[in-house]
Order: structure tokens, then sequence, then C-alpha cells
């Protein structure tokens, strides 16, 4: 079940970016939790389009619907589905470009793994619209973590090389609500957007990098050796297209460091075991060890880009150039935060009811 | 099955730092491969304390013993059981600082995890000592990819801050054999030395960076969207407990540069689709391009280190020092780089299995 | 996921009877298949109410839509989603015994384990009509087998007491096709016809048992000690609601006979390993052996029945009487067939697929 | 990972009947469940042969060994190991038979399926020997059952056509302790022993059928519709090498009768949810009710008998003859006692972790 993801709450995506829907399975959720429609539709939102600089494409909403596992506003204990119907697609400009793989694109392997048979029309099963699906179940998961009071966030920390300044969590959550990029930094977003735009005119694409955190994890989540809390989380975001590399605490940074220095001392805080600091990002021998648990993703630039590139045609086996029309994003990483954040808490969510931490009926 | 990883070449591992023994089960593998006891141990020595500058403990050497599985110098398709018998363990230390957590250390979560009920002595399940589970069952995962001709191997890129040059794989492979640090780039490699030699004076630690490729793995391996190859590759790393992050090919850098800057262009070499640069690190949509498959790991420094810390005796819940005696490895990267590449082979394994890459039956 | 079913070749089931729809997604489904939504229309016709004398109900035609998966009329590799939109439901009457468990139906327990926030309209997820589901995935499933060679076929062999005699697969292959109850008895048929015509006035039900069998299947499908042939085909076929109990070969017979009377000889048939008999049912040591697989699974008498039962009211902790209304299958036998069919379908897949007996891509 | 079984609390079977040892990983055991080598060994007696007059072979009692996972006499949340070293194994018939395929044993399929790499010698992995592994971990999951209130109990109801009468538990509990069969009635017992002698002079053997109940189940357990409690129960239970059929309630006896007939009513006692009678056996809709859960299993005479038999050379694919030499049970009904009932108490345990009912840490 390589389009599933969790053990006890687990989602299963389904759907393609120009086919009738894109969808989402969510087996193992509780009964009882009160939900509905608009609730999904929120977090949807976060992720459409046009909402931010970064972001060209005009495309209508896209609008979640429940099909199943939820009834008179409260889930059943039933799998989930929810679904957006794709409306308005233009698909003609795929067949032009069906053997001409785009470069750093699931195009070529896609064709060599499923023989030529998969759906090619605005990158089938790897366009970044799968994501979508994510987002759905994210939403659920979120709902769940509320009720034992995990909160999840993840802003931008840096694009096109632009980075943000280290800000504190409240500062942060605060900020971000109104920022066009999701990112906390106004200063830092100002140079962000400029150089969103100058991409923009060269008909070429940023990456960035985002970051997560849960705030409210008790300390013993994750189930070591294998299914730690880092690897089951690295393992949900590197479904997500772009993701390219991702850090705990300071990540990479530690490899240069001394243990001396980053070895976050125990103290006694408010009579809880704390740390004076988070370098290892909230866990340890992969468990969480009850400070926040912090991650840092790489997202490279779209593939997807206007200048034209060195490719191969396929089926005839020599060499070409591709020149895509079309409107791509030229940053994803805004929208990419919903997305981002939604595997998030479907981790966690997955590990809170192993965990024993969430009720299998929520009253 | 936390313990567990693969779905169909499988390893389960068990036991402890200081218990009787560390053992592996290897589920799926197929019939009639020839191997022996040598074979595994020829890997494991490779993971020896002793070997390198950065480790100084002396412990007697490990040996692997097949307890069940291996019948007449072949695989029979029965699960492979793989142990160490642990010798010469003086556990007395590990009472003296049983309720004093070391920081940065899977010493607190564990705690609160399994209620005090873990075994401690020696780390108990969360020691580096766990890894050599991994080697063993590397060794039969590398055995069967050599039947495919997929090379795989790791070596030190960077130890203490210190980066190693950029080298062809012909040169690295030629390189590492000798230098005692896993690192192709000999003067680095001087430095490197210098560095450990300090920090080992100062009873600190050192981290770096592993770099791990495959060679020979063609397009289209990898099953998107959650099995992706990316994704297993990455769960699987995070196994390891010192590792802090990961990134695949340019990896972070990604997010630095543009798309047109990033995209590796497709050409044909000699009649074959390939990529001129591959800043992709071989994988796009979560499945291989059929170029080397590149992924770079952040190696915190060892946790335990000699210096006094700050931490609190959870049993009395007060602030309390540590200070660790005993013999830890300074720098624990030479010493990895076969452990990164067995979890790399044991990843590849699977996924070549569940491509139908390898038969049932090996003759 | 409790609603999922099968390693490489994996179905979950969704939805619920009274809900908006009835569907499944299909993941592991190799790419190039050929299939059109009439493919599966034409096997879930055979599950459709009121083309037997057990079935009084007359419902309209379900009606299988593709929603991803398929393109061009191939199979993609994608997760295949095929649903059944509800239409004309009328689930007035259960709102009424919504608090009136039925005896011998899931009501109950389902009750308890959901905290009563499950969809009891028309039985919701514990509805006969789910395994519409299954019988989707099977159209698939069977259309993979035939690629290996593989028939799979299911026939009743005793409705209400009434054992239908021994008869050859070649002879009963063409004899169920035009019996109104799936049974290659004439003669018994009309008196299970007389039977279900009795029991029908009565407003009462019956039970029967189903013969399924393989045929093609190669020696040594199935993966021991847990995954074997039979454990995994027995866990598939109890999630058909009705099923009681099931056998293998002479099954319960076994028990009263002696090693030499059941003992299957070898011997060799047209150069070829076979059995002299076939008491076994095809399965040895969990593992095919070459010979026809035959599972018989008992079929309860439907649970919904017309005549008044003693019952609790589980609001108010009271005895209570329960009549139904409306139009219950007063035995689901007939329908049964494609349903048992299907799950041994799904099953031998997921197995062939395991074994590498099927491509990853079909050509 | 095929020889694994369970999803929280999972057990993986490993070793060889005339290897060095049979063994068994549990993962997934809360932290701080008191257990010892002995109490292991008490269950493991139970399987011992030489305690009943159908076992006539006088081999060395069983050792079990704690490896790994138990540390000061108390669960520690890691996997446990448990192993018993096979002692005084005389392996040479079966080099003579090697290439004989015992009718109605696995040593065909298995020779088919592993290219002839497994290892034949008393049957490999294919012995009832394995059989063992699943006791020792059952012994564990019982000591947690115990704690949730829940009993589980196996005893024979039928041994070579002889049916033991119907009695309450409680006259079955205390019947079966002396019971030299493990069947409570001591008439039939009497019969039985006579039918088993005659078996053992004519070199046959015997099969019959085990009945094992859990009680104090409370409502709601399993989890529909693939992990029900009856598809689990099944799955694990067709496991034993032996078993052919397995029933719930009154099973196959469901097939010939009607609705109205085996419906259990609901009914109040003592202020609880109950039913007047117990044909379901406790399980509906693939979920306890509240009632014992009684499943019957259909166990096959002993394959490896003194009769000449017919089989194939497979190595020359020749007719021949096959004389079994050796000491094998006549009938293993009294064995497998204690092996239906630790299958029955793993699969529930794994259950009662899902629901919630037993914690992740025993206090």
């Amino acid at each position: 079940m390589s389009n599933s993801f969790g053990k006890l709450f687990s989602i299963s995506s389904f759907g393609e970016s120009h086919g009738k829907l894109i969808g989402v399975i969510i087996d193992g959720c509780p009964a009882g939790l009160a939900i509905t429609a608009k609730d999904i539709q929120k977090e949807l939102n976060k992720r459409k389009p046009g909402g931010n600089p970064a972001s060209t494409s005009r495309r209508e909403e896209d609008k979640a619907e429940v099909l199943a596992g939820i009834f008179n506003g409260y889930t059943t204990g039933a799998p989930i589905c929810l679904v957006i119907w794709n409306r308005d697609i233009d698909s003609s400009d795929y067949a032009r470009t069906r053997f001409l793989p785009r470069p750093g694109h699931a195009d070529y392997p896609s064709y060599v793994k499923y023989g030529g048979f998969g759906d090619y029309r605005g990158g089938g099963r790897f366009s970044g619209r799968i994501t979508a699906s994510f987002v759905m179940a994210g939403a659920i998961a979120r709902k769940l973590l509320k009720i034992i009071r995990i909160e999840v966030m993840a802003y931008a920390v840096e694009i096109g090389g632009i980075v943000a300044r280290d800000m504190e969590f409240d500062e942060i959550r605060h900020k971000i609500i109104n920022n066009p990029l999701g990112c906390a930094d106004d200063e830092a977003t100002h140079r962000m957007i400029a150089s969103i735009e100058e991409a923009t005119n060269q008909g070429d694409s940023l990456g960035g990098i985002i970051e997560a955190v849960a705030i409210g994890l008790p300390a013993g989540i994750g189930e070591p050796v294998f299914d730690s809390l880092d690897a089951e989380l690295a393992k949900g975001l590197f479904a997500i297209p772009a993701v390219k590399g991702l850090e705990f605490g300071i990540g990479f940074e530690a490899a240069r460091k001394k243990g001396s220095e980053i070895n976050d001392p125990f103290t006694i805080e408010n009579d809880k075991m704390a740390t004076n600091s988070n370098n290892a990002g909230g866990v340890l021998g992969g468990m969480s060890n009850g400070m926040p648990l912090i991650v840092r993703v790489a997202i490279k630039p779209t593939a997807s880009i206007a200048k034209k590139q060195q490719t191969v045609n396929i089926s005839e086996m020599k060499n070409a150039k591709i020149e895509l029309k079309g409107r791509h994003d030229v940053c994803i990483v805004p929208r990419a935060l919903i997305v981002v954040e939604s595997i998030m808490a479907i981790t966690l969510c997955d590990f809170a009811l192993r965990a024993g931490l969430i009720p299998r009926i929520i009253k």
C-alpha cells in the first residue's frame, strides 16, 4: 500500500491532477469527532493558489467534499473519504510534451516505472496537486491533536536564499497570520517578494526552507528503533514532491559542533523536566523529549519553468528542447506550508493513538 | 513492529547493549544465496572500534553467529537470525548514573516512555551498539545487490567542520580503502585527525557528514507517493541514533538556487537516458532516475562526553551534575559509515524485491 | 488500516450502505492492464438482487464508476478508485429501530465500539452491501489472474440443509452458468428453491455452504508461517459478514479420518507432480501444492428476518421486541458467490505478485 | 514479514526443527510486566511430548531461555527474544527421505518454493516444533490478558471421531486439568485412548477437534472490516500446521438452520447486555459481543505415519515408496491445545492493545 501512510491513523491518497478528482481515505480516526466540510475547507484554502505573490495561477477554488465516514457532523469510526473534484482542466499542452520529460520532474522515472501507461496530464500522480489530499487528512488530524493540546505550525524561514531572522514561537504564530508568504519576518518578506518577482520575470523559479514545529508534545512519543518520531516524520515529509532534505533541531549544523556545545543540558522548569536549549529539536533517540519538536525542510525550486530546457524525446530517443506554457508557481513554499503542517499533524496523530493519548471515542 | 524495517526484505532488530546479545532477524531473503558467517563478519569488522583515531575504546571483537535460516552455506528462504554475544561487559558505572539522564542522549525520553523499566545499562536499546544488527543484515542485502550489480558505498565528507574536497566515485572508492577515517581526501584527513585529537584532549566529541551513494540502480525504483525511494531511505537512516538531518543530491543548497540552475537536463549517453548533472541525487518524484543515488547524512557529535554536564536527577527531581567515565568514541563517523551503507543496502534490497529485480530463488 | 487487505495488491473498502456511496481503492495493481467500467459492471451484476429466488428485493441496479487509476482504458499503476453511488435509499425505518439491535447482527457490538456515532442506516458499514466493494476489486484481480491462467470459481453446495451432489469441475463450470442459485446440481436446486419459498412464507431465512476453487495455481504459492495461503484466504473470507466457518479440502472431515486415509499420495501425471486425491484441498503447510485449491465457507442465515424477535432497547436498557420491515434476502448464498470468488481472486493476486508471477507492467 | 503476526503486539517466529534453535521475538509488549523464564517454561511444558497417550516420543524437555527484552524480572518495552536450543537431534533419517516428499506434508511445496535450499531435516520450518515459538509468546500474552481479566482456554472435543459431550465452562476448566488428553469428558476420553492405541498399533494417526474459548472479552473488540476478530484469529490459527478448518459458535451447523433458530436474542442479565444463547460464538460483524468467544479448530491426523505410502522421488521424478521411521505423535491434539490457546491469547492481546485496554506501562 505504497499510497498509504500511518499505522493506526492511516491516510491513503488517490486521484490524479487532471483526472476526475483528488481524494484521501482516513482509516482509524476515532468516532465522535465533530467535523464538517467547512473545517476541512478552511485548511484547504491555505493551499489555494493566488493567495500569495509566488503563485500566479488563478485556478478556481478547490472544494472539499465528504463522501463517507462522517455522519450527522461526527466521525463514525468508519473510513473517512474526502475528495476534491477537478474542474476547468486544460490538458491540451500535456499531449504536446508527453514524451518530453521535464528536467527535475518525475516525468521520466514514472514513464519507465509504469511503462508509459501513467496519466501524464498535469503530472498525473506526480503533481503537487496530490498534496491537497494530505491537507484534507491533516484537517482531521489537527482537530484530534487540539483535543490533547498539541499545536502544529509551519512557516517560511528562507526563500530564494533570503533568510528570516530567528524569533520566538509566540511572535511567529502572531506574525505569520497575515504575511503573504507565511514568513514571520516582515523585513525579509519584502526582499523575498522582490526575489520572487525577479524570478517570475526571468521565467525561473525559487526554492526555500520551511520550518515546522509541534508544541505540547509530551516526552516519550515515537516508537524506536525504526518507527521513531523523526523517522516517521521524515518518511511522511518526503511524500511532498519538492522536498530534498530535512533536519531536526540544529540539524546539519550539529555536524560542525562539539558535543559540549550542542548537548542540551537538562533542568527543572516549573517543576517539570526541560532543557536549557533545544538543539535536539525536541527529539532524542527517536522519541520526543517534551520540548518543541522542530524540523526544517528544504524545498527545491519548482521544476516546471518557462525557460527553454534541454531534454530527450523518450519515444524517439533523440535530444530535444522543452518550453513550458501554462501558469506554474514560481515558488511553492507559501502553499507548501499547510502541506508540511498537515503531514506533521498526521504523523503525530498516529503516534498519539499508538501511545494511547487519544481515546477511541471522542466525547 | 516498531523494531522492524522493510516490506518484502525485512529486518527486525533485538537485543541490548549490555544484555546477553545483539541480534537481527532477516525475513524475506530469497533462498539460495551463498553466504557464510565470515561474509557477515567481514562487514561487521568495519564497525569495530579501535580501527580509527576517533575511537579510543579497545573492546574485544564482535563475532557474528548464524542461529537460523542458513543451511549448508545457503539461505533457505526461512528467517535468518544473526547474533553477536555480548562479552566482557562492565555495567558498574551505569548504576551510578541511572537516574542522571545524559544530555543529548535517549536516557530521559526512554525513561518516561518505558516507566523506568528499560535496561539502562550501556544505553540498553538506545546504544549505538544496536546498529551492529543493521550491519549484519546489511551484509546479506549487499550480497543480493551484487547479483543485480548495484553497488553501495559510504564515506566521510566532513568531520568537525573540516570538509573533504569533491571527488569522482572511482577515486573515492579507491582512496577510502586504507583511509583511517573512511574519507577520500588525504589532506583533509590529516586536519580531521588533528581535530579529533584536540577534542579527545578536551573530553569532548565531534560530529560530521557521511555521504552514501548507490551506483547501478535502474530508473523507476521506489514506490510513491509514500513508500518512495527517498522516504524509505530517510526512515531507515533515522534509526541510526546520531542522525539529525539528511539531504539528497544538492539538498539544502537547492533551497538557495533557481530552477534553471538545478534542474538536471536530460541527455542521451551511450544510447541511454542520462542527466548532464546530478543535483537531484538520483531521485525524482520519489523514484530513481538511473543516475547515482546520493544522500548526505548529518551525524551529531557523540552525546556521551567526559566533560562535566548539567542534568537533573529524575528520581529526586533535583538539578545535578553528570561526569561520564568509560571509553566513548570521540567521533562515530568512521564507524557509522558501514551502518549508513548497510541501511542503504537493506532499503534498496527491499525495493529491488518489490520491483521484481531479484528472483525468489538465487541460482 | 483495518479496512484494507493485501500486501502488494491491496484493497481498501470505504462507504456506507445508506451513505453517499460504496467504494474501494486498489493499490498495487500493475500498470497496463486493459480494463473498463463494463468489465467491472459485469462482475458487479452477479451480485445484484432480484436475479434469484432467494432475493426478493428489487432495488435499482448498482453501477460501477471509475474515479481514478484507469486512463485511456488501461491501469496506470496509480491507486484505482471504484465507486457505486447509492440511490433511492429509504432509511426511514432505521430511525425507528436505531436503539433496537437486531439479534445476530453487528448492531450491538458496533454501537459499543463506536459509541453510538456509527451510521446506523441500513447497517452502515456492517451491511452486506459493503461486499460490493470487494466485487469491484475482484473484477480487476480476476483479470490479472487470467493473464497467468489462474481460474477462480465459486458455487453453492448446500442451502437450507439441502446438499448438492459431488461433481467434476468441468461439469460444475458448465452447469452453474444458468442455475438461479449458482448450484451445479439441478435436482438439489429444485429442493433448495422449495426450501427458500417456505422460509420466505415464514418470514425466516436460510444459510448454506459455498465452495470456491482456484485452478491453475502453481505449487509453492503462500508465505508461511503466518502469511500462508490458507491463512490469508481465511482472513479475507471472514470479512464477508455472514461467514461463520471455513475449511480446506475435506476440512472438518479430516478430524474423523486416519492419516493413511487422508494423506494424498504423490504421483506423476503427464510428467508433472500430482496427487491421486485432493483431501488437502490444494494446500499443504500453508502453500499451494499444484492441485486445485478448494475452500468451503459456511454462510449463516440472514440475520434480518421478518419474524418478531426478542432484543433490548440499548438507550433505555429495557427488554424489547423488534419486527423488521423492508425487503431482506431470504438466503444470501446466491449473491455471495461472486463475493467469495472476489476475495479468493484478490488474495491469489496478492500472492502471485509476491511470488513474482505477475509482471509490474502488463504488455 | 511473513513470519510475523500482530499489529501492536507482534510475534516473529524463527528457527528450524533440527537447526540450532527455535525462537520468537515479541515486539510491542508493554513495559513493566513481571515475567520469568519459569512462567514461560510452565506453558511450554504443556506442549511437551510424553505427557499423553497420543504422544509416544520421549524427547528431552524443551527449555525456554530469555535472550533479550526482560530485565530484572520485568519486560522493558524492548523486543523480547525467547529461544529453545535444540538438543539431541538425530537427523540421519532425513537425508534418506530428502527427495521423497511425505504425503500430506509441506515437503513438496516447500521444495518447489525454496528451490531445494530449505532445511529439510525434521521438516525444517514446517515442523510442528515451530509452534513452540507460539507457545512462548503466548505465555506473555496470557499474562497481559490476566491483567484485564480475560481468560483463554482450549480443550479437546473430538479425537478420532469420538465426540465429547457438551459441558459448562466451569466444569470443563476443572476437568481438563488432569485429563491426559485435555478433554473434559472422562468417558469419551477412555474411548479416545482406545482409538489412539489402535491407531498406534496400525502405524497410523488420528485427527480431532479443539475448542478454544475466551471469557471476559468486552463487547466491541475487533477491527472490521478486514482486521475483524474472527478474521485475525483465523489467520493466526492457520499458522498451526495441521489445521484444516475452523468455525465460530455453531459454525457450519448455521448453514443448516433458519435465522429464527440461530439469531441469539438479546436480553438484560445482571444489568448488562447479554444473549440468551451463544450460537454466534461471541462474535458479530467481526466484533466481540460480550459473550464468550468460541472457536472450533479441525486438526487433521499427523501426516507422518509409519505405514508405507506412495510418493515420488522428486530428484529423479520417479514413483517411489516412503516408509518413515522415528517416533511421531499418533495424534497431536493434546499437545496442540496449548498452541491454539497461545494463538488466541496473542491475537486478543493485539486487539486489546489496539482498543487501548492494556496500558503501555504495567504498574
